[in-house]
């Protein structure tokens, strides 16, 4: 049965301050659309990103890694190859990984390459609820059949949106920061997930970490648009936010159920 | 004889509500250096990016598209490819597609490509003069051979600049919005050409969906400008005012001849 | 015997000056986390980039150049081939050209190349302190070893960090301006290379161009310090900097030793 987690505000702000100082570095296989904004928003943090695709760089930049993302958007045969290089190298070493699967809905072929990459069993999968239908099956986006997924895939399920559901196993939390804004700007899906990698590498309870990703990520949209005229300005008070909330402000802001 | 065209503001505001509300899907296959700028302008105006270049995966995208932009920016084989299938797909689907051929004028190889694809009758070109040059010959940056070469080549010819010109058959129309700091901004034409196709998708009448456009896109220039102190703070100004111009605003901005 | 460099800041902001009237096109052969923040770096200043690395059209963009960057991020073999292409065109017209092996550090066959391509003295090279190492040699971070360094291969040596260090043959001029925020943004120093590029060709003396470049690029930083809140309203600010400092503010600001 799925059972609501308990996770408190002031954990979630240590974690965030742990991930700060710890500074992993999360190697990002990611579409071209996303690494510029990806990177920025992991340096906001204090996370340092790094970006190659080259099939024959792939394996010394994963090997100097904390954490892993694989995004599949604007996919290519190399990528490919690098990708199935790239978590070979994560798993020898323990590192975390995430998988995205960014507008598997649009392309049969992603699908496929999606399906298979998740019976590789990331450490978590980040996706919206429409990629989530296409890679989990008709009924993903039910809180109850996503710790069911959770159990069989043996990944951590977070599917964000308006509201953010978390699935490890029997745990469900939800997380409720966040803005509408966050819609209007791309990249904002495919950033967080390397956000999520990076805090998988700083902190070693699944659920903790990720709920941490998402309470500082929420936060620092809604922080942000209360400083913006509209998507142009949301950015960089995204990254600002980001960069400046404190302890004090993920306590006070924090809405995990 | 080229003839003026009488495009109304208020058809104009009314074309821009409808774009912003039928929220078209627009598939960019653009350069690396414009995919990030592309996506965030349509998302700023409502609009549904999406930028995959793969070979096998251009087919899923484009079917559910509401328009296709083909930019000739940072071209590579696969890229060729990808473009080739798409405007068969968008051709058999009816869909608008846009060509630009960014920097066409520094490269023979690019030449030939553009040539051939305006052979393929684009519902619309979108060019600057030093473009324009080299794709429809030497004068094609008077008004009234935009007139003839839109009449034999069947596209919507959009030459921006300090003053955009647009020609669809014998009609000609002139848009004068815009500020200088669009010149300081990479990408701000390859979005443009984005914008337009969306504009297309909204509003069948080619005449009124592009000016629609290009009033619109200059009009958040000139109100960018008001707000920036730079090419740097222009950019979230610019996105910002995509987003936020009303009706009103757009009916007293108008500057259409 | 390293001798200490007198570059007066009269000198540098005339060279800025220069820089930007002369309006230079940059051509770029970089990593495509960096391709749009370094056209609008070169853009704010008034420079012209350009950044194809399609292998049949390298040709076309760097005849038609004054610059040329190389920029090791994220390789791919069509890349490789593009550069060897790309540097031979400007060795034969004298176009000065600098190599940037961003995260040399991480990637053997990175490395192999770029000890390859410091064989083919590029007018300057720049690099942090990390990467140095793996290219120049175990001591390359100490002042003495880069004057060492640049006599032998004949390059200038540009190593950035809170202080920047400039070696041309026996001359050590070091710049101090700049802020710990550029840390926290990516494509910071890829962009800086493409913008030593554009200055190398608007002014022979080497010294002087590459130091006006730190100059400009440091007080643009430091400014941007002042106005901003954080990493992300950090980059506007300093692209606004980079197109708004007068020749007076650069006068005032320059920290040359």
């Amino acid at each position: 049965m799925a059972k609501p987690l308990h996770i408190d505000a002031r954990a979630v702000a240590r974690t965030v301050e742990e991930a700060r100082s710890f500074r992993p570095s999360v190697h990002c296989i990611t579409n071209t659309v996303a690494q510029n904004f990806t990177a920025n928003v992991l340096l906001a943090i204090g996370m340092r990103p790094s970006m190659t695709v080259a099939l024959d760089e792939i394996s010394g930049f994963v090997k100097s890694a904390d954490a892993l993302l694989i995004n599949l958007g604007t996919m290519d045969e190399d990528r490919r190859t690098a990708i199935d290089d790239a978590i070979a190298i994560a798993q020898e070493r323990n590192l975390p990984w995430v998988l995205d699967p960014t507008f598997v809905e649009k392309s049969e072929p992603r699908q496929n390459l999606a399906k298979q990459l998740v019976g590789r069993k990331p450490t978590a999968l980040r996706f919206n609820p429409g990629e989530g239908q296409y890679i989990l099956g008709a009924h993903s986006s039910e809180p109850h059949a996503l710790t069911v997924l959770s159990r069989s895939t043996g990944s951590a399920l977070v599917m964000t949106g308006a509201e953010d559901v978390l699935a490890v196993d029997d745990d469900l939390a939800r997380v409720r920061n966040g803005s509408p804004l966050m819609d209007r700007v791309t990249a904002m899906g495919c950033a967080l997930s390397a956000v999520v990698a990076g805090f998988l590498a700083a902190e070693n309870d699944r659920q903790l970490a990720i709920v941490s990703a998402l309470v500082l990520y929420g936060l620092a949209g809604s922080e942000a648009e209360t400083r913006a005229s509209g998507p142009g300005s949301f950015v960089p008070a995204f990254l600002d936010a980001l960069y400046a909330l404190s302890a004090d402000d993920i306590i006070a802001g924090a809405r995990i159920a």
